[in-house]
């Protein structure tokens, strides 16, 4: 694709070698988000961070990786305030914002609003997210990270060896995920969810029809015992029919230290699109796994500004100036030392 | 009057000659807000932008605008998170939020505050909107909107005919347009509303005094067919007293591309104050007018910004030097081209 | 103690000597906040100013005074919008926000989540108020405040009488300066308050064996006849067991002109926290003291923002580089002259 003034909407835009792209660029943002040097290539330049639904993480990541390019941000924080909720049209909504940026980022509630949005606006679009449809800056974070932890293996995405586990049905990171595993090669994909929480049966189809072999399983400890990725999802308990449903299920997906020690590779990788709920009830990722080294969950959030800033610097035509703008930091950090 | 160092609370504070000069800034913004240029005249400069009311529209405007002379932006959105829901006067509130700040753009629910605000501010204030009673930027934005249409068709101001349509007696942007037209000769209004929601007799009174001919009618047709701008407003259901009064008039004043076609000459220019309701009961601007070259709703938000520009460059005294601190975009952009 | 790096959580982290190296830091920062100068020494920085309860003040305030440095602000404003709100921990909260700032400002409801939150950043973190344990910049602020209103009358710190007054049970500010204070000599303490609103027993002990004089009243007029500085308080009604009760003290504690005229010093300074209650029936300061030039309530706002800016280039060790990014203000200004 031509990333040149572009919209970002869905995964479904990209082939390998834009992906490949894409990770290139955010490997020469990496001096500039850890301190190293400054860059002011986009100074000037307006990020609209519109999430007219509430994140902190998300939204602040974007708006980060705007100022780290020199950029300033405007943003919005819920729909609540907005003029949507006087029955605005996003059509007008988007010929309005897109008068004030130069690049929007847009998280919204429902599905397909942030492509609505995108064919009015005049400027860059990047969906942050809308319902349970698209998240592509996760799903990119999510594969850049996979790519980096297993580089240090010295070894490529090609022939991973995967799990994906908890709730796969309504989980649009694991379904985005897999999109972006289609384009590559040999793919060894392990399902673990509870029956009522099974992946969509198009999206195994699609793994399939792209030679990955898909094995779907209801035991954790299986599963896991043979994967380079342990990629733990959220299940909230509200997506089961009953409480009793729910409790039949409960810690059954749920990862901790001894666990990972009897069942998993020396180097099998943890991964989570947090947030994570550390909650005593909650069946996630234990907290005795915070010393784990290869527990990447921060490594994620960590990356997830780099594919940010790439997207940022392709969308706006200046992967090519970052490192003329830029100078030494000057003040006291302690990143990536 | 003197800009510099000055609030800008009302309309009634400008003579002619005063919005002559922030049309002739807000001409000399134009390059920036275009994104051909960049000017960092502001860097270091803080923007206290207070709105007590939400608005995300009016909000991220001032916020571009004071971005793209390269200054900072501070922010509060809401009463509920602030000291004044703890007995705080707007004395003290002002006291406090002037040292933090060169200069402030206000919203607050109650008529008066923005100015009772500015008496004890200690950097100049400007009012984003102060309940039913002032909107100045906006009554700004509308007539130099008007002024750049009307240019294109080689004609100024004076001589101007304008039908005014929907809520005229709480909609505040109209009754501050008619206190600006006011300045000029020899316009004609021609004011079209239900009989609940007429025009207050002293602004009509305003108009004619200034010598200007004034029709009132509740006909649309008619009252469209011979005028250079069509200025339709938001009428809000809960204005009426009863359901019954409300539907009496649904529909009456919707303006949509048959009835352009229809009764309207080819260049008449249609205004809103915006948001516009596109929910199907509304009684405003149809979305069939969006490919009509002539709706000028989204020309005037983006003057919005240049105005806001003017506004800020001329209390802060810096007009001279913006293209001084400035140099190219070197970024993709698409506007103005 | 060695700021570079470090945190800012609590007062009991600091000596005499490092109260003197923050007050002399903002000093230096003057000419910056009096917009004489702007400095660009933070420039690409990025404070995380994260309130995950509301405060308007407290947030602009450090917003401003990073943005004085030249830095970046990116922000959240209540823990609605947050992941804590899912059952996220704090440790994965200050890992994931810590990945996306250079220094973060955290106001938290709960006591000691801030302590927790810093122990697992990677990023100094300053308390920005943590429940009603600590508000370490208040108390500096504070403190500073009362060094340059003696300074103005050639006298330091030691051999100060103060009156604290109000509610000095719950009151987190009057027990920070409290703290501060035991590290001076020869201090002379008035604590006027409703008995069920008291001082805390171990915060008077810490001020005796620090060798500092303290008397107990409850009766304003006496209290405040021979003292330096009148630190007025905010009594909320609800702290009080009936409504009888906080009726039997109402108007007891409220300081006036009249009672100022009649029984302070001549040069008694007036001071508060704020936000200070301008209702009618509010137990404060009465707004007929705005034109004594002793009420120093405003200056302790605007020193809020040299404190915070001597926070921000102490941890981030740019103390020494803030005259070399600077050069001289062009636009309108009027303050500090």
């Amino acid at each position: 694709m031509n990333f040149v003034g572009g919209h970002i909407l869905s995964i479904d835009q990209f082939e390998r070698g834009d992906i490949e792209r894409i990770f290139q660029v955010a490997d020469a943002m990496k001096p500039y988000a850890l301190r190293h040097r400054v860059t002011r290539v986009l100074e000037g330049a307006i990020l609209g961070n519109m999430f007219f639904e509430p994140s902190t993480r998300t939204r602040v990541s974007f708006g980060s990786a705007f100022n780290l390019l020199g950029g300033n941000v405007r943003e919005t924080t819920g729909i609540q305030v907005s003029a949507l909720a006087k029955g605005e049209s996003l059509y007008d909504t988007a010929r309005v914002l897109s008068g004030y940026s130069d690049v929007i980022c847009m998280r919204h509630p429902e599905s397909g609003s942030v492509a609505e949005f995108a064919a009015a606006s005049r400027v860059p679009v990047i969906n942050g997210g809308d319902g349970s449809n698209e998240h592509p800056s996760q799903a990119l974070l999510d594969l850049y990270t996979i790519e980096k932890e297993l580089a240090a293996q010295n070894r490529g995405i090609d022939g991973l060896r995967i799990a994906m586990i908890g709730d796969l049905k309504y989980g649009r990171t694991v379904h985005s995920l897999c999109g972006l595993l289609a384009l590559y090669n040999n793919i060894h994909v392990t399902l673990v969810s509870p029956v009522e929480l099974a992946m969509p049966e198009e999206i195994v189809e699609r793994l399939r029809q792209a030679g990955h072999q898909v094995v779907i399983s209801q035991e954790l400890t299986n599963a896991i015992s043979h994967v380079d990725i342990a990629y733990s999802t959220r299940i909230q308990e509200e997506r089961f029919q009953s409480k009793q449903e729910a409790d039949s299920y409960r810690g059954r997906f749920r990862l901790n230290q001894a666990i990972y020690t009897q069942f998993c590779e020396p180097n099998t990788v943890i991964m989570h699109p947090l947030p994570r709920d550390s909650r005593a009830d909650a069946n996630e990722l234990d907290s005795d796994l915070n010393q784990n080294p290869n527990l990447a969950i921060f490594r994620q959030t960590d990356n997830g500004v780099l594919v940010r800033m790439a997207l940022f610097a392709l969308v706006l035509d200046v992967v090519d100036q970052v490192d003329k703008h830029s100078h030494p930091v000057t003040w006291h950090h302690n990143r990536g030392v």
